[in-house]
């Protein structure tokens, strides 16, 4: 498939000089990026005049758990404990492939709504998620959230992380990061046998770590040591990774994730509605650790719109720094779009010739969008999910205008989620 | 105009109960809204298939500067006083009719593409702005915000004041509120005046008041007394009214406020971005202090989006109360549309008969808001403005998919607009 996106403004990555031009795809691949050249011969399948609105490289999600948009809606503004144990606990019980089909397929519909274009998508049935998010051209990384809090054999454990891990390998658009689900959900044998495995497979980790007080003060408790500082003691962040959240951090937490070159996953909007805090941001990118940002998941946040992450990435900070000039809008954007790329190991967050075609067209006539004055600010100060006309994921045109290419219409996704839904509440409540 | 809205989804008011049904308007007021009944006998000039999606009450922009649009994204990530003193006053000295006429214009479209149908504007060239925002259906409450900060008449000042409620004393859908734009950039005279001119005409007055650590704490040396002390103790509040931001707010000033039945008109996402803190809000809830929302100017912000100030309003005193309970979203929901009606004394807020017709159709299709397991909960925390369908502002469909009814076309708003800003930038550069 031949795509030719003519007559834009393409801002190539944050922070850089917007031009006006076009760009070319090939076989899911930019092939040109540049000025416009009518002359050019481009047999493309697909021309569209892009109106002089803005091509921005296409946001990654860096924490995400996508099925959970089954569960939006059903357990809001109640403290974190009964939120977790009282009400999704008892529904995850009940979880099928098909309701992580549908739930994933309604993630998928939001996800392309707002110009993502690669996530990493932790949780049940990962095959199926990743079929799923194919479907409509997302780069997904599966990560394991395996814990065995309920008990469970370490070593089968392992053996299925390096299955999976090699029968993902080398793809070029989905991939497996070997991970667990936080430290104070896993035995120290687990901990200790993922640190190995990496090491083993020279391959990164992932894991929820440090998102709030309790965590954190437990952990210190119970090993004298933060959760950063023992996973670090036992080797798992040798091989780089990521940490999901790191909203409590200390300096020596930081100068460590620095040491290791691990990116925190920044999760600011469910980091609030849960109450659970701020993460010091400026402080890790002061102290040179990588910050990507994620909206975890739907039952928590309750939304996957990076546009409010990175309002929220940078506007938290300067209120926490008391500092307006703290986190410009650029980092913000870098955050969401390259970071995240970079972390998870795909080939986006630019729009280079070369990098897979993940982007994003901005409609620059929409009000929130003018004058247009700063794009680079209004992109990340002024817009939300209404701004966004289409989106490519892999070459793939997955949203355009309000149609979605995705693999399921929205009336199927809809009815169909909400079939499941009603049928995990039942069960859930049947359960207790 | 006679329109009917059938096959909608109805949310009466925050916190309400939805019914399927249908809503009837009648010259710019709601003369039903109940079950659909398609033998009833209603003459539309205009009859509406909604899809079974959701009418809202229309959201009350309680604190805005509208005008302020213009200077989106020309000062941006800067220290407050630098963003004040060196970019937004220059470009403001400059300011003539056309360019409030473009920038509120702009605005306008900013609103209604988001579900705003009511609004405090506080501007130079007030009649214009409130021309403007006639043509949209808007309801506006224009606020005085003079200052005596670089001199002037007391007496010319106020009789200014008093001319001007008059002219729009007994409007439907128009008033002046009487006001001064701060304690800091009064002198005590002008201060002490309004108080009398509110006492002399009972009538309520507005006030931008406790916004910085750094107002609160000059003012308490200055006088020994926070602002809200200070403008109790002059009668200021004695005819009820507004204060905006109200970020910073002891439990003293939150007894006065309770006391005088004074409205905090919240601007979240401002005091954010421009790092001056997050307002007590369950306080000020818990103390009997009704809570308005506003979005403050688009040079601040740098949206006019409700949805925005009504998430940051709920989740950011999650946090600082470190209680995932605090302000649920039905709280959000009413401070953005039936409080902020009553504060400004318009008839709106609320889907019933005899309100004026201000409302919204959300988007229940929208993959942000599905599944459809609390629709309350998601209108708050995971819709933006991409899920307004059309909004109704005193009975004139001002925007429906895509499409704007506001007196001007996007296009003339958004060259003059960038007319207007290019003349503005040039003036302040070579006024330096």
């Amino acid at each position: 498939m031949k795509i030719r996106l003519k007559n834009a403004l393409v801002l190539p990555r944050a922070g850089g000089e917007i031009f006006r031009g076009e760009v070319q795809i090939e076989d899911g691949k930019i092939v040109y990026a540049g000025k416009q050249n009518d002359r050019m011969f481009f047999p493309a399948d697909r021309e569209k005049d892009c109106g002089g609105n803005l091509l921005i490289p296409g946001f990654c999600n860096a924490h995400a758990h996508s099925a959970m948009t089954l569960f939006r809606g059903v357990a809001d503004d109640l403290p974190l404990q009964e939120w977790l144990f009282d009400r999704i606990f008892p529904l995850e019980d009940h979880l099928t492939e098909e309701d992580v089909y549908w739930g994933t397929m309604l993630a998928a519909a939001e996800y392309v709504r707002g110009g993502v274009t690669a996530a990493a998508d932790m949780y049940f049935f990962p095959a199926v998620a990743a079929e799923v998010l194919r479907r409509s051209g997302i780069a997904v990384a599966l990560c394991s959230g395996d814990n065995d809090v309920g008990g469970g054999d370490v070593k089968e454990s392992l053996a299925y992380m390096q299955s999976r891990y090699n029968t993902y390998k080398g793809k070029r658009r989905l991939k497996y990061i070997i991970g667990l689900h936080a430290e104070y959900t896993c035995s120290d044998a687990l901990l200790e046998g993922v640190a190995d495995l990496a090491a083993t497979l020279g391959a990164p980790t992932y894991i929820h770590c440090a998102e709030t007080l309790k965590e954190v003060g437990e952990c210190s408790v119970r090993r004298s040591l933060t959760p950063v500082e023992y996973l670090h003691k036992i080797g798992f962040f040798d091989e780089g990774g990521i940490i999901a959240h790191g909203t409590y951090l200390d300096k020596n937490d930081i100068a460590l994730l620095a040491d290791k070159n691990i990116t925190v996953a920044s999760n600011p909007s469910s980091n609030l509605k849960l109450a659970s805090g701020v993460a010091p941001i400026c402080s890790l990118l002061k102290n040179g650790v990588a910050v990507a940002l994620g909206t975890d998941g739907a039952a928590s946040n309750n939304a996957l719109s990076m546009f409010r992450e990175m309002y929220l990435m940078s506007c938290l900070q300067k209120e926490r720094m008391k500092d307006a000039a703290a986190v410009p809008a650029e980092e913000a954007l870098r955050a969401a779009t390259e970071t995240g790329y970079k972390a998870l190991g795909f080939d986006g967050g630019e729009i280079a010739v070369g990098r897979d075609a993940d982007l994003a067209l901005i409609d620059l006539n929409a009000p929130c969008m003018q004058p247009l004055s700063d794009i680079g600010k209004s992109l990340v100060y002024s817009a939300d999910t209404s701004a966004v006309l289409m989106t490519v994921a892999g070459g793939h045109i997955a949203y355009e205008n309000g149609r979605f290419d995705i693999g399921e219409t929205p009336e199927d996704i809809y009815k169909n989620a909400a079939k499941c839904v009603k049928r995990l509440l039942k069960e859930a409540e049947r359960g207790k």
